[in-house]
């Protein structure tokens, strides 16, 4: 090999990072057999806060901007990332932090509550800067690339997770609006040159409203959309009828997390039209009592509260009594009585949707017993995706893990592609009028006539993000030799824009002998499972809202979960980040291993990472020993999981640290075993040949030391020393991989 | 215009005959205006019994074989048939004609019930071949063209019939085998050289016996399949406790009429599963008296009228007790308490299922209700598409008549193509051992390993068919403009050797600028439904099976009926044959004439058939006034069925010869009223202006002409002059029409 190849591997905070002094010297000392070092980057909470003070710390005590390097690597070519779950911190985080450090000796200042003098604002701008989700935005310079691992997959092969059967005869369905939501009104354009636009609404007046200004580049996709009122109110009592007749139970699934302005409202009109004779007959006193139907009935119970007990009494019958002529509602805890209408956050469609897939199509009703279900989700554009997945497991049945192929995705989502949430360019209708896109020059790209209620938004999507999501998706199709779909409906106005882009793009390809086709979403999803159930893989290249959903759908389907997929973003720069696993820091894994020197947390996402950033630096280095490193850390990571080597949850059973020494012995074994490389086959065998013969004995080392309490020297900035000696209790196994080198 | 051209029109049998002496002067009075004669070939029955005998008849009552001279015309590339229906003579019909004929003074032969000397035997010999379907066989030299006329289909627009709403919560579905049937064993072959093939059965004792011996021509394609007894059982059971447990109403849809020897078989199989206890209980007694469940419940009726009372009673009291634990069974007359297992050829899947699909997926229960229905087809290779059809529905709703769009069919068959029924090659089996088909010189080409009671059978497709029909698809997707799907199944072994063919003889076409595709039948039925939703129209392209279940299915979603479509057969040799209805010649018609000169017979098939077989002259001999006629025509046509003036039912009203002066009134209009040819519009534009001055008069005539009997002197063979005479009473309207030539 000509050069060295680097891996950037992020420290971080609470139980990933104290996982990685385990891991990083196993993973260091296998990466040295293929050239690799593997450096790393404290982007920690604690060391932001630090580089963020730099210039007030000592020469000693100086910190690097090890995030802002990161951030600038991301757009480096040689990027290759390995990114572990950090801290989103609260202020109360952020405070703890700032006392523990300042603990230490390091000399930042305090948090200012409520800053008055320039000084005080200052350091609060400072702080900001490191508060809540101050890190995924600076490093996603790219698209997604989300699959299931080999290894994972092999094991949901072999132990596949529970699946109800789903009859024939089920009656349950994905119900939608069938016009006068966002899919039927969507206009798109394309802009030829940059340009400033104003979002406005024109009212029945004449008067001139500027709703947002905003700069679109040169091939942005710009699209905007509207959902009638009206027509949302009539489709929820259309439905809440047809449920009635047919003894189907109704259930509403919505994404009012991600779509954080328009499904709130949505949600609120199911609500108000279900509950329709009590907000009727208490509309002015809800009113009054600020009662908003967009937080759920629970807003309801909140505020009915501050009333008399009679009068709330009377009102909760009111609420009963509407059961009596409503369908039966899906619950989301038939023991605590909480509906599917209780709370906006509760039913998460993407979630929810494949639980109900899974579960014969069934959710659960009052009497805690599952039922045939409607699931109503108002905008048709995504819901036929569900529909056409019912419709496919009662004619097939359901998905069987243990025969059934794969379909990872290659998302567009790189500079905010397709943010169809976003906030700032939601507007809910206060009048009738006009809704229109207008250039600097006046003149107007589309416009809507819109009446009071409606929700009308709009999109960006960004020329650069669009063209390296169609180079993805080829790389993809040819890494990994699979058919790629591209799902675009020329039925959709956005997505012809999009479409004449990608099959622009594809030219500036080398596309022979690979499986690209462009399909809308029904078909795109029917071939993917036809295949599916015949054992092969597709890949969904899909825009950024079918990406959030297909890779909940799909891997709940294969693995049972989501969280066990891969999620790698290729950056356009050329570089790659791994990211690892999702579920946050777990907190609850440090205070367990403080008190019992016991770490449950399990490194299987740094092992996926870990394995694809090998395979990958192999892939563009040219770096055979690195593809080898990959392949055989997948079959490790196969076998640690088929011998149920993950960590266990109590003292006394292997944690954290054993699993890493497992990890390293079938990684060690795999290599002496392969016979593509002879020099990594001699190199690991004596490891492979020490750690099998002393697995009893380290094993015992790891264990032995769990059991009573430990003192890391700190919390946000444990001391590495210390913490080092308690995540490396075992001196065989330290030796051996130290031998390594 | 260099040539004149020929239509070759059809004299048949009884109504349709007689309507002919109607039509026929008016057909060839505007004909000429285009250059083309129109002459008759006399194929009815008398004509084809004095051909046969010709030898003894005298020089004045000589007959010609017309229909020898047909059939020698439709391997000529000049062929443009209009083929009415025919008497496919019964012995009595048979008798009758030759009793007439004789009376007649012609001097042909009793017909020898019994022959015994040879001279006898060549008499018999030679009616035999008058006998029966001796027409079809002989003409059909080519594949099918079937398609909704554009008349009929506005109508159906503009007029639609009822269609029963379809719920998103329905429980009805399609079951069918997964495994064990035709579908998941069939193996096939393409001859790459002529040869001859035995069929055998090997015992497990290695005994050969040979099934059917056959001759294969070089690039024909022979299948094998067979359907597992065992499994078959099994599945309607498993289909049976399913019902019981949903309590979704169980149905059986076989078509024990065209696969006359495997479908009562099968049929035979759900008689004797779904009434298990009685036939465990009575199976001895059952065999002695000759029981047979493949000619449905009805034999067990039937047979036991030869027991005692007391028995009778017995087995009738079981029967009925099987009712009580078997799910309830769609009913075929309700009110006679008539099941869908009672006769095999009561329920015949192209019919039924549509007939389902249009009501609401539901059929009848014992109390006369509509219910959700489980369609069991145990053969999975055709039933899948009725399932996709049910879960469209479900998602979609009923389709409407009024906005939407078409699917043609383009159907091999010419040669017996695909003739799965073919009752020759199946053979039910005897014993466990092995099916095998065998080259003469030993090489086995395939093998099945069946048991005793499995159904195997064969299926030949010769290549000039093929070849024929792909041609037939790009012909059709390029006169109407329309995207053309083959329905080849790539998991079907048959399906990839046509599949190949396919693409090699797409190759001899100019396919530019034609939206020519090929996909699994699902994917086809689904992307033709997706259209048709949206009003536009696709061209199937399928096999034998497909064009029959297509070619209902579809015309009775759009027209509410199949018998309104055309039917064309394209001959391999060039020409063209335009069938006119189905229905038969209609003896009836002919008695309620002669009693009170009144037919009630409908020539809309004529109409359709003769406008296409104008159009087809006018492409093909580059005759522009003949594509005009045919136009004009079918705007005639539409009108004619817009203003209602088809035959009525009852005298005083219009009846056949009514609604054909006023097709000449509406063709006559159109064609004055049109702007491409100057000429024509001269022609007609006199006869137009008196037609419709003077439709008073005419109907008057025509109309008071009805009401008492008639003489027409003969049914088989009516004197000319004086059917004539009953069939053209309008002196007014004969001397408008004559005064054209």
């Amino acid at each position: 090999m000509s050069t060295r190849s680097k891996i950037t591997y992020t420290f971080t905070d609470e139980a990933p990072a104290l996982a990685t002094y385990s891991l990083l010297p196993i993973v260091k000392a296998f990466a040295a057999s293929a050239g690799i070092d593997v450096e790393t980057r404290d982007i920690s909470l604690a060391a932001r806060i630090l580089a963020s003070f730099s210039d007030r710390l000592g020469a000693d005590k100086k910190v690097e901007d090890d995030l802002a390097q990161l951030a600038a690597l991301a757009t480096s070519p040689d990027a290759n990332i390995i990114k572990l779950p950090n801290i989103s911190a609260s202020v109360p985080q952020l405070k703890g932090a700032i006392a523990e450090l300042q603990a230490l000796g390091y000399d930042i200042p305090a948090f200012p509550e409520d800053p008055q003098t320039d000084a005080e604002k200052e350091i609060r701008a400072r702080y900001s800067k490191v508060l809540g989700s101050a890190v995924n935005p600076v490093l996603r310079e790219g698209n997604s690339d989300r699959r299931a691992p080999a290894a994972v997959k092999a094991y949901a092969r072999k132990h596949p997770h529970s699946m109800g059967k789903w009859s024939m005869a089920s009656q349950s369905h994905a119900d939608y609006m069938r016009g006068g939501d966002f899919f039927s009104s969507e206009k798109s354009i394309t802009m030829d040159k940059a340009g400033d636009v104003r979002i406005e609404f024109v009212g029945k007046d004449g008067k001139v409203e500027v709703k947002k200004q905003l700069h679109l580049e040169a091939g942005e996709v710009f699209d905007g959309m509207f959902m009638s009122c009206k027509k949302l109110r009539a489709f929820f009592e259309k439905t809440l009828q047809d449920c009635k007749e047919t003894g189907v139970m109704w259930s509403l699934h919505v994404k009012a997390t991600m779509m954080k302005v328009s499904h709130p409202i949505v949600f609120g009109h199911a609500v108000s039209v279900y509950y329709k004779d009590v907000f009727e007959k208490y509309g002015k006193l809800f009113d009054e009592l600020g009662v908003n139907p967009n937080n759920g009935l629970s807003s309801v119970y909140d505020k009915i509260k501050a009333l008399p007990a009679s009068q709330q009494e009377e009102i909760l019958h009111d609420i009963h009594e509407v059961y009596s002529h409503r369908p039966e509602m899906a619950m989301v805890d038939s023991v605590k009585g909480i509906t599917n209408l209780h709370i906006p956050s509760d039913v998460i469609v993407d979630a929810s949707m494949p639980a109900m897939i899974r579960n014969s199509g069934q959710m659960w009703g009052k009497d805690g017993k599952q039922k045939d279900t409607k699931a109503v989700m108002p905008e048709s554009t995504y819901a036929r995706i569900y529909q056409e997945m019912i419709n496919f497991c009662k004619t097939n049945g359901a998905f069987d893990p243990t025969t059934m192929g794969s379909v990872p995705n290659v998302g567009l989502m790189a500079q905010k592609a397709e943010e169809y949430g976003s906030h700032d360019k939601t507007f809910e209708m206060k009048a009738d009028g006009t809704m229109r896109v207008v250039l600097a020059d006046g003149t107007v790209l589309f416009q809507h006539e819109v009446e009071a209620g409606d929700i009308w938004r709009a999109c960006q999507t960004k020329d650069a993000p669009i063209r390296d999501w169609v180079k993805l998706a080829v790389t993809r199709a040819r890494q990994s030799n699979t058919p790629a779909i591209f799902w675009l409906d020329p039925e959709r106005a956005h997505d012809r824009e999009l479409r004449q882009k990608v099959e622009t793009y594809l030219k500036e390809h080398d596309t022979s002998g690979l499986d690209i086709s462009i399909m809308d979403y029904n078909q795109a999803i029917r071939v993917s499972m036809e295949r599916l159930i015949r054992g092969k893989d597709t890949i969904s290249v899909t825009g950024n809202v079918l990406r959030d959903y297909l890779t909940d759908l799909f891997p709940i389907m294969e693995l049972g979960t989501s969280a066990k997929m891969l999620s790698i973003v290729p950056l356009m720069a050329g570089g790659g980040m791994y990211e690892t696993g999702a579920g946050g820091s777990a907190p609850k894994h440090v205070q367990q291993l403080l008190e019992e020197n016991y770490l449950r947390w399990d490194s299987l996402g740094e092992f996926l990472a870990l394995a694809v950033s090998l395979e990958d630096t192999g892939i563009k280095t040219g770096n055979a020993k690195a593809k080898i490193l990959g392949k055989t850390l997948d079959e490790a990571t196969g076998k640690l999981l088929d011998n149920n080597k993950s960590p266990a949850r109590k003292v006394g059973e292997l944690d954290n640290r054993g699993s890493h020494f497992y990890l390293a012995l079938y990684w060690a074994q795999a290599l002496a075993a392969q016979d593509e490389d002879a020099e990594l086959k001699a190199h690991f065998a004596p490891l492979a040949k020490t750690l099998s013969e002393k697995e009893a004995t380290i094993v015992a080392e790891l264990n032995g030391a769990q059991g009573k309490s430990v003192d890391i020297g700190g919390y946000y900035r444990s001391n590495p020393e210390l913490t080092s000696k308690v995540m490396r209790p075992s001196a065989t196994f330290n030796a051996a991989i130290d031998a390594l080198s």
